[in-house]
């Protein structure tokens, strides 16, 4: 008699970004007549860039040509996008990374989940409080967490490293030693970030306890301040210890089209077994590459025609997250974020709690947002409002929370 | 001190396909001279149809533009493919499958991969012997098939359900029971199908004892005789036994393009469970959805002009896997397969082990071909041609083979 996988059951109520959609869906049903702005999930907006669409047009033809079609794609992805972001992500930033370390994927969200595979059951992880869902929630699929306590919301075996206004956001090295630990700067939810010097210390930590950095920088595009990394490969002695994931998704409105990369350095090892061998072997085994046509547009990112263009897309949504900022100031709310990433992270007033919060700006002013606590147990009272918006979208939801 | 999941290392040797990669690509490299036709790997070479080219335009200049854009698709797929799926492969059959049991992905390689997720790790699993390694591979990996012999090429914990010319490569049911059963017809690699009423046994079987039947159809296109089910749902009872895998690499050409989708029926339960809830959650959790323009090409697939040029495609490859069994049987090989799948199944001569033909064909006709091997001990002695070659490599690669 089979029997399931019961880490699954574990799991409170469903996926976040699920539950938000089923309640603005019912929302929406019942009151048809009401116009509802999504700052909700962080999804993208702008239609892809030019250069984007030219390059997926021209390697659509080349399919359908007896001479252009490609059929499966090699193992990592293809040689000519490895080498552009090898060169273009790497490099002309100081940081030794090889074409052959990259893995690229259908995007950050499918490797933030799937890395932990590769690793014990038996470690532990350690998470910053509040952070994207993803990383416990599938660390719960694998039996890594314990067990959850329906009243903190906290499971007993991960290390939570709270990140609220008393540390601005920023997480302290745990004093228990974890085996994993989960970064993602600039973060998501908070929109908070950490300068290189900072980051400096968590290599360094994670090199003397013998940890692995799980390090998400899926957002550096929108990183405007100096001396704040792009990668955790320019900080010394990362090839040792971290892993880095990287999105085509926010920087060059990949949502819809699936594209990432997942970076694990040769000298990343558990005695003489190279991480990068064991990844491989699950790309490998589990997954057949993204589309051709799909890393053709990444390549086109790199373009200067795309560079260019994209450069301008970002400042749109910066222009956005700049606008929401001000706006919630105005309006007496208490706010962060929103200066290196597109997500503004807000306190929700009269001691609501997160989820009270969405329902009344989702009733009275007919925005989606997030609610903190979707994110941990740090993220309760607070908010996340995301700048993916289009201009002319946000402009009407800050006016509308503005007269709340 | 972090540690790696160990079952990665129980693994021998790396992905099948991938050793086969490295030879070749070592050949090619020593012989630049030789001209090498691959019939290896299962991809195909014919370009993607008119009908299709022409939905990912469409799908591209949307993209591309304001009200077109489309970012995070929807966690099952679109409505539009996963109706027309639901339509066109199981209503058209007589099969009852809501197009919410239908969950839209990058391939049935990935599926088939992740499905075992959501089964404890303590399930004992069966496969038909030879076959896709991926089923046995993904299942070391979550550490549920004990130990491995390097000298019978055998895992203590899997039931082996022998394929070879005493039962007509078709499986018997297994003695001892089993939690799930993989099964894959029209097989891969052997080529070798059943009946329907045959089919029929395996879905008693499975409610009789509380198995799961994870039902591989990726070929199933290539079907030309009469009562060879399309689907297991075509069999009584098979809603509360059986999971079922679909491609498009193989009847559409998408091995480059990535889509396929899994069957989850509601009926299927472990108590109050159902496992639709559990591949639901990890879809959600880890996956964030094909490329719409992928799945705009999926929908393209079942239009009336698309049906015609993949109905030619699936000709054009079953002509060249005619030409392959007929030649073969005329150069004295004992052939199998090729009628009702693209793949021939043959007896190395000579009792040469199925990597000394590998190496004997490469080195001597500069055809690759797959070691019979590499599918699970009862390959050995055996190898497969694919028919996915153009017409002229086709009958280039039987002369060649004929001449020795």
């Amino acid at each position: 008699m089979f029997k399931i996988n019961e880490n699954y059951l574990k799991l409170p109520g469903s996926y976040l970004f699920s539950t938000i959609a089923k309640k603005v869906n019912a929302y929406g049903n019942e009151n048809p007549e009401k116009k509802i702005i999504r700052l909700g999930i962080g999804d993208v907006t702008q239609p892809l860039a030019p250069a984007i669409i030219d390059a997926l047009h021209k390697a659509v033809d080349e399919m359908g040509s007896e001479q252009g079609f490609h059929g499966y794609a090699p193992d990592l992805g293809y040689e000519f996008l490895r080498n552009t972001i090898a060169k273009k992500d790497y490099e002309a930033r100081g940081c030794n990374i090889a074409p052959d370390e990259i893995f690229v994927s259908d995007g950050a969200k499918s490797d933030s989940g799937n890395i932990q595979e590769i690793f014990a059951t038996d470690n532990k992880i350690a998470v910053c409080d509040p952070v994207y869902p993803v990383y416990v929630d599938t660390n719960v699929m694998a039996g890594r967490t314990g067990t959850y306590d329906i009243n903190t919301e906290v499971w007993s075996d991960v290390i939570y490293m709270p990140c609220n206004a008393d540390n601005n956001f920023a997480p302290e090295l745990p004093k228990e030693i974890p085996d994993l630990i989960y970064l993602c700067f600039p973060n998501n939810p908070t929109g908070a970030t950490i300068t290189k010097d900072e980051l400096q210390k968590w290599v360094d930590y994670a090199n003397k306890n013998g940890c692995v950095i799980i390090y998400d920088a899926a957002y550096e595009a929108y990183i405007s301040e100096e001396n704040v990394p792009h990668s955790i490969y320019e900080c010394e002695g990362a090839r040792t210890c971290a892993i880095e994931l990287h999105s085509f998704s926010k920087n060059a409105g990949f949502t819809g089209l699936r594209l990432g990369y997942t970076v694990v350095p040769k000298d990343l090892k558990s005695g003489d077994v190279m991480l990068h061998s064991l990844w491989a072997r699950r790309h490998g085994t589990k997954y057949n590459g993204a589309p051709y046509i799909v890393q053709r547009a990444g390549e086109a990112v790199y373009s200067e025609e795309g560079r260019k263009q994209l450069k301008a897309q970002v400042d749109y949504y910066m222009n956005n997250a700049k606008y929401i900022l001000n706006g919630l100031k105005e309006a007496g709310y208490t706010v962060s974020g929103g200066v290196n990433a597109p997500y503004i992270w807000l306190k929700t007033p009269h001691k609501m709690t997160s989820w009270q919060f969405f329902d009344y700006l989702l009733e009275n002013a007919n925005v989606v947002g997030t609610p903190g606590s979707g994110f941990g147990p740090n993220g309760e009272g607070y908010f996340r409002l995301t700048a993916f918006g289009t201009y002319e979208n946000t402009v009407e939801a800050i006016e509308r929370i503005k007269a709340l």
